[in-house]
């Protein structure tokens, strides 16, 4: 079997757009393995689509190449670009959906930028801006204005897997847009302001606090959400009664309802606040 | 990596019927390559099967096999048929399923015909009636008279993908079911009636209107819809603001909400009138 | 192609959990041939995975390896097992959700066991504990408390369609968590009753009646459900008006509404009780 390509969309499972962009990478490659991760992101919803690639992508295997095509800017003047980093390659728009797999090359913290700004790659980073149309359009097809998933991404992707380097697709960029670092706001007194990047389809509330922001023991934690207090951090979802605390297999802290769906539970949803204090001596 | 066969079925997510299949597939030809179109078409409607089928058959390379299994009349006296046109096989129940895939046999309008009938196949098409049992059956497997995606349509396309020749499984036939041609209906003025034939998965509402029928320029195009008038045609899903029109990635013409859902902003779906107008000087 | 893996998850397909079991997956062995049965089980619902489980595994060629990962005891004592039958290998927690698979090895009927218990494997089968995770530990990666289908399944999937031979994995087990066998109550004018085990995409409902239970002609069968009676059984779901009752694709006696959805119709679902009477001469 070939290569990977995954694929990772907001195009619904209810239409042939998905099925289109396999059709085409088999018409260039037929020995591409096309794995899907996700074509559920919610229309447009370009950081959830960077979360959801980030968690998927650190365990294929090196050489994958994932295509991305959550895409609100086709056919304006947003750049395609090819990323290749030491492990894996991409192909989407450069709208921030990148964000999570260069985590390292995040820009700085800065106090007042919530949107997206171009940041300088780093080393071991390639990227290209894909400009050369004569090598993805298919023999007498004009690419449409409204699905370059299907008539530059895929393609792209499909030769890539081929071998042909990144550099024949256009020029060399030295930038890329990413969404800011997320930014735990960290109290004199060593709480954590953290909130909610992602809820999954069990209802678990997945926040942007990582296991090593932690410095306590975990049953010294107090996790605070919609008003309500957890004390301590479960080791798994089997773990107590009712709602629970836990860090998740992709190591971010979550909160989770025993049997139940927290988010619904809770009333809580993405941009949520969650607040970690600790308790430095006896029980809290 | 063997022939590529796709699947296209109104048997949802959440059952094993589309895994059966697959399996019956793999058992007779290992080195087949299955990818799903479509399994979401809503329960029997043989019409949006024809519509998603058809826009997802023109990407997949030459050869490639396409089951389709939307199927209410599955072990009545329908025809299971095989057609073969010049640059794919298909294999489906005979109720205008196929309709999308032979456009250019699609039988001339006739004014009163709304529903699906006989029409005879032209040149470049080859088509049979599958009656041969004993071709399908698995060793000591009955037919259920109930799913024959996995008892004839599964196992007839594993065995094409192996080699055998259309002609083997059954007889010759030199008619198909299809649904009349959508009828654009063209006034003295110039104007044109259409309407919607599918709402994708954004709410994006496509229309039986293709690009060849407007003649005029796209800023001098008016389209009414839900008592709403769109002026000029977009090119992008990010120009303007509001509700746009434009030519879809499948050449038709689409109404689509600037970052929002069309269809729940109009409440309009499939079947709703779409008026065209031009303006043949000056603004609108 | 490779070994045909198959997974079954409450994943849903919203995130990217699934993918990331399959990254895993081609890690290990890159020509593996994934197949995905159901990612849409009800969250934590072991029974109904292994309903669905079940109607799909016949079919798939010998030798498949299934993947099931509805796991709500994960990180707990539950144990992790690999299940060898003369036909395939199951890799699964040990929580009855390979009971379809298995029906002849499940214990005999007993009046008060309605939940889970352990039964003795019978002749032809072989079982073992996944201990030693030394092996499933991907290089330099610990295995989460929480994800137990990406850090232990999928890798041990993969090592076994590889040729390892199970007892590698860990200690040979003699016992199996099982489901109670369906217990149909016979009455003594010969009724039966069964209940509803599964409810599919189309709102059809299948109950735990075999078409051997039913030992009177199909037209001398009275189905009743939800106060409704229905007489004698179709042969396919376009047969008569509105609620049929006829035996289905895997051989169970199923409810369904003409054109329609029966479960909503007759607002039944999983559990709800049918009762089967036949009438020895004339009309009923």
């Amino acid at each position: 079997m070939g290569a990977i390509i995954t694929l990772t969309t907001d195009f619904g499972l209810t239409d042939a757009y998905v099925a289109a962009m396999k059709g085409v990478i088999l018409g260039i490659n037929p020995e591409a393995n096309i794995v899907d991760i996700c074509h559920t992101i919610r229309p447009q919803n370009v950081a959830e689509a960077a979360f959801v690639l980030g968690t998927a992508c650190p365990f294929f295997p090196s050489g994958t190449i994932h295509v991305v095509v959550v895409d609100p800017g086709v056919g304006t003047e947003r750049r395609a670009i090819i990323l290749k980093t030491p492990t894996a390659c991409f192909v989407a728009p450069d709208n921030g959906v990148l964000s999570y797999v260069v985590p390292e090359y995040r820009v700085k913290p800065r106090a007042a930028t919530t949107s997206q700004h171009l940041a300088k790659l780093g080393p071991g980073l390639e990227a290209v801006a894909i400009t050369r149309s004569e090598l993805y359009c298919s023999a007498g097809r004009r690419v449409s204005a409204t699905f370059h998933g299907r008539d530059i991404f895929a393609p792209v992707a499909a030769r890539l897997s081929l071998g042909q380097p990144p550099l024949e697709f256009g020029e060399k960029i030295t930038n890329l847009t990413v969404f800011p670092t997320p930014r735990l706001h960290k109290e004199a007194n060593g709480s954590i302001e953290g909130r909610i990047i992602h809820v999954d389809s069990f209802g678990n509330l997945i926040t942007d606090v990582k296991s090593h922001d932690l410095l306590e023991a975990r049953e010294k934690i107090t996790v605070e959400i919609s008003g309500r207090r957890i004390k301590g951090l479960s080791r798994t979802y089997a773990e107590g009664q009712g709602l629970l605390a836990l860090i998740g297999s992709n190591d971010y802290l979550e909160i989770s309802l025993r049997d139940g769906n927290a988010s619904a539970y809770l009333n809580a949803t993405v941009g949520d606040e969650v607040k970690i204090t600790t308790h430095k001596g006896g029980k809290p």
